[in-house]
């Protein structure tokens, strides 16, 4: 039998991680947990159930790993620090600010159940941040760059769609390739917010609505907007549908750094995602940091670790012996 | 005090090390160990000795790590087992096919003295293989491409040396920008040896020396040029010095997966390297997992590890709630 996985919360990341775990052959899925009428939610996996929310610590003997699948806004908060009571969990948590906060509280209820919670997983905060770490530690005086981009912004589409007379919308996040280029160089620039990204918003408007006022609106919201050059495309509902109904992203995570004893020579780190679906490529981070919370959990660890704590044969279905001959 | 680091061997790689060295705040280099006679060797750190090799044994409780920087071929296989025996030692060893035989006489020899021995550090083994491993972990259904250069092979550039007639000779591996497009575009193309690089060389003909017949012998050489599409460009002694005395390198890992339940979404994972000094950057590797050695050692662990073992933040000088707070 392999390694037996819950899903808790089923929107496009539950559903994600639900697709992942059948790429891995040493995984199992088991059931998945909603806050919905269990009766109402129907999934891909013939042989897993769906439950009650209100019913997973009955499942405590059941799963290997829990992975959380809630939002870090309000769901993940609770629910990590809660559930590590009874499951090894993995959580998506990528409220930047609120780490050490989150941090401290899954530990704390990790230490107590005596089981791993890992929390922050995905591609940033997650594979972006090991790279911030790898190039940080490798060149010591060098300067980072983080793009994101070309891919959908969940939040500044939200932001959009609050402001009246508009009925959907979508923004995608661009990196300016000039920036990027500029990163690369080796020269270490400044870059500015308004010079690393723009914004591009398809915005379908309510019936009547006055579209120069939407669009004043958008490029002078602030935190969201105003601070980066904003392009506004209105287009119909079936347009939004046909051309903008994917969620890809990806993004660079860059470290340009010096050697030598002059400081003579340039090095450049560059990290790249591209993705046609973010919640699924999150979803296979996620499934892989379940291996490693299984491992270490059998091991006889407990507490809260991130991405930075785990050594990165644990992520792997493999053995050391197969690693060390075939990757390294 | 810092991290007492040792060197042993003081060429291009030992050089780098000193460097690094002195990069890393926390760690402050007390020894470099030569074959050669200690008199004769000038190093750029006032504070640290010049000893004979032989002597090495004696300074067991005066370094904290011994980086190893002797070549692979005969060096490595012979120095890293051997100097275990008194020191945490880091080598580069990168001889793939030889990876498995040396872990085994590197563990054996550093559980029996207590001691940790990280072989295969610096970017291919080390950094490249990380990114394979993290990349696979991920992204089980996927094809893996790694591309190296532009850079100096230092290998391919001796077997021009013995080719008769040839005084002097630098060898350029370059990657082919059609072959990184197709493998970044996701349809996981089979590219052959000769589709993924191109090799050109420099080359300082001696005196009466017969150009075209030079020109045969490299581009006909088996396993080194036979394979590629090879440039040849003869150029006098000035020049090559002038133009061609750096040792520049790098190259690309690349993963293209797939994900969802139909494999519907395609995902590209890409880590690219670009380095002015190929021997200061793997020098930098192999400093920061010097730290990590330190480290396990003082948490009483031993036997032989790779980067595949080592917990990302045991390479950073930072504490783990600083990293959390300034890099998740």
């Amino acid at each position: 039998m392999g390694i037996r996985i819950g899903i808790l919360g089923y929107g496009n990341l539950g559903r994600g991680v639900e697709c992942a775990v059948r790429q891995n052959e040493d995984m199992e899925l088991v059931a998945v947990f909603t806050r919905r009428d269990p009766d109402t939610v129907s999934i891909l996996t013939d042989t897993a159930k769906v439950c009650d929310i209100a019913d997973a610590a009955a499942w405590k003997d059941r799963i290997d790993v829990m992975i959380l699948c809630g939002g870090s806004a309000t769901d993940l908060p609770v629910q990590t620090p809660e559930y590590v009571k009874y499951f090894n969990v993995i959580d998506s948590f990528d409220t930047h600010a609120k780490i050490p906060e989150h941090f401290a509280k899954v530990d704390a209820a990790a230490r107590d159940a005596g089981h791993i919670g890992i929390i922050s997983v995905g591609w940033d905060p997650g594979m972006f941040s090991l790279n911030r770490l790898y190039a940080n530690a490798i060149l010591p005086e060098g300067k980072d760059y983080t793009f994101w981009g070309k891919g959908v912004s969940q939040g500044h589409s939200d932001a959009i769609r609050r402001i009246a007379g508009v009925k959907n919308a979508k923004q995608y996040t661009i990196p300016v390739e000039a920036a990027l280029e500029a990163a690369r160089s080796g020269d270490n620039p400044e870059l500015t917010t308004r010079q690393k990204h723009t914004r591009e918003c398809f915005v379908v408007l309510e019936e009547g609505a006055d579209a120069a006022k939407v669009e004043r609106e958008i490029q002078t919201m602030p935190n969201y907007f105003a601070d980066y050059d904003t392009t506004v495309h209105f287009i119909s509902e079936e347009e939004l549908l046909a051309d903008h109904s994917g969620i890809p992203h990806g993004g660079f995570v860059l470290r340009s750094g010096v050697t030598g004893w002059e400081k003579e020579h340039k090095h450049l780190i560059e990290y790249r995602l591209k993705l046609d679906s973010n919640p699924e490529f999150t979803a296979s981070v996620l499934t892989a940091y379940a291996r490693a919370a299984h491992r270490l959990a059998q091991e006889g660890q407990s507490g809260c670790k991130t991405v930075f704590d785990i050594a990165p044969a644990c992520l792997s279905a493999r053995s050391a012996e197969e690693l060390r001959a075939s990757m390294l």
